[in-house]
């Protein structure tokens, strides 16, 4: 599509920075095309191997292009951009990395599935045997400098937004960033093919995109996180043949996620036979976990949500 | 419906204790009809006032219908309940009760909403001048006797279920819970016309209704925690126009709930003069807490999702 500017992956940093120059100044109301390169920084492509988990450097992961300079955003003000287009490159990868991911005490050999899918038609994508996963392209990491001056890691989202993983973060979506620093400095990566609420394994099916974005300015809007409408419903491309749920129950939020989880890779695996590793990666694509109820003292449930037509015939 | 049993509303009991003796057997594959209580144990009606919250009594909260006694259910066996038809009052509460809800500490002051429905066309309930919320009843609270021997609070749900408060316990969906004791003994109540995940006031449109089930039995199952499949979407009554969301950044859940609710309450009362309250309780039946990633060491996004056709024209 025509948009006012375009950035192109090269201009990408890793972490975040007050300090780091601009690669563009926009007025609000431009619009910018942004290529992005995938969460591995390139690292893993097409032709990767689990064996090329080993060697991946940490520090050249997760890089976001820009930084954008919004003209006269200024501390306490939200810039809203708005998710127009999404170009997807047809392939990606998910993987299981030791160390991370919500069971990572349970998994700590690494694995690698890499995707391929048809980015024109984007019909679900295949997963082994009888996995269909329905595609939704998102930004995973998507945020604005923070006011403390230094390099800060790029894993954790902030308040200025970031890697928040918000799998909803797609097409037709306003999303609101506080600002901290003149100029706002916004940058964004970490395009997903396709997530589920939680990214549970860790990663998404990582994919690279060229992203086109609306960029607006609320003045003095001062909200204390990040805020999205989106212009419609958020889970049809999941939800048509209902959902197979696990539970888990306790006073830790974490732990009942934990066991949620834990459930549904049980109930996966005894259904169809498919590694537990596996499992845990096609869950964190497309399963979902949602508080249930979190006021009925002193336990909580927390559920995950698994679409059935991922699986079933 | 015609059900080969029926169990009246006195059929009921306060707490859990698996020395209660059965008011019926029934034999797996038999349907029952269970007329419920709401879960102020019929202490509120269509007339109450905010001042009849003040000498609520604790000890008459959440009756459940039961139990009930399923013929050859063992410790390590699952009952599987679907739920076949719920059959409305037409009326309910929602009430912020002090001490009680996700926000207590911000919300001191008791209030109550009573709601009038219609329970044949079931079309979305009014709440003040411009809200419409969606109904979908559903069983709050769903459970079988723990193996632990006296008499157990009714208020968190547990591993045999309970106070689950999982809104997707509704027409089609099966449920599985855990048997810890012989005949695993059945009992459930505080039915909701309607409630968001997290029942983040403590309270939903608290309904009493009469609910139509089927009972089976799964033979060594062996599920750590409750399960349950739906037979079909599951936001379709609230997901038309799409969502209002805001969100909580932290390393804490809890607190990024709590962060997330508090973001939606001020956006809503900023949009629509409404008082912080009505938000509160308006959040608690039609907005829902997902968990957007749980991985991005060390913080946490949990993301609250209002339906806007809730307050939208």
């Amino acid at each position: 599509m025509g948009c006012n500017h375009t950035i192109h992956k090269n201009s990408h940093h890793f972490g975040w920075d007050n300090s780091i120059e601009p690669v563009l100044s926009v007025t609000p109301g431009q619009t910018v095309e942004v290529e992005t390169i995938d969460s591995s920084g390139g690292q893993l492509d097409k032709a990767s191997t689990v064996d090329d988990l080993a060697t991946l450097s940490f520090d050249h992961v997760n890089p976001v292009t820009g930084p954008i300079h919004i003209e006269g955003a200024e501390p306490g003000d939200a810039v809203a951009v708005t998710f127009l287009d999404f170009r997807p490159s047809g392939w990606g990868w998910t993987a299981n990395i030791p160390g991370f991911g919500l069971l990572a005490d349970q998994f700590p050999e690494p694995a690698l599935h890499i995707w391929s899918y048809d980015a024109t038609s984007m019909v679900p994508a295949a997963f082994g045997a009888g996995g269909k996963v329905p595609l939704k392209p998102f930004v995973g990491t998507i945020g604005l400098a923070m006011a403390e001056p230094g390099l800060h890691s790029v894993v954790p989202p902030r308040r200025v937004g970031g890697n928040l993983d918000i799998r909803d973060n797609a097409v037709g979506t306003t999303l609101y960033l506080p600002v901290e620093v003149a100029g706002g400095l916004l940058s964004l990566g970490d395009t997903h093919a396709a997530q589920g609420d939680g990214e549970i394994c860790g990663t998404a099916i990582e994919s690279p995109m060229t992203v086109a974005l609306k960029i607006e300015l609320l003045k003095d809007a001062r909200i204390p996180f990040p805020r999205f409408e989106t212009d419609g419903p958020v889970t049809r491309h999941l939800d048509a043949s209902g959902y197979r749920a696990t539970t888990g129950i306790g006073p830790d939020l974490m732990q009942a996620a934990r066991d949620a989880v834990s459930g549904m890779i049980d109930w996966i695996t005894g259904q169809t036979g498919m590694s537990a590793t596996d499992a845990y990666m096609l869950c964190s694509v497309c399963g979902d976990l949602r508080i249930s109820e979190i006021v009925d003292m002193p336990n909580w449930t927390v559920s995950f949500y698994f679409p059935k037509s991922v699986l079933d015939a």
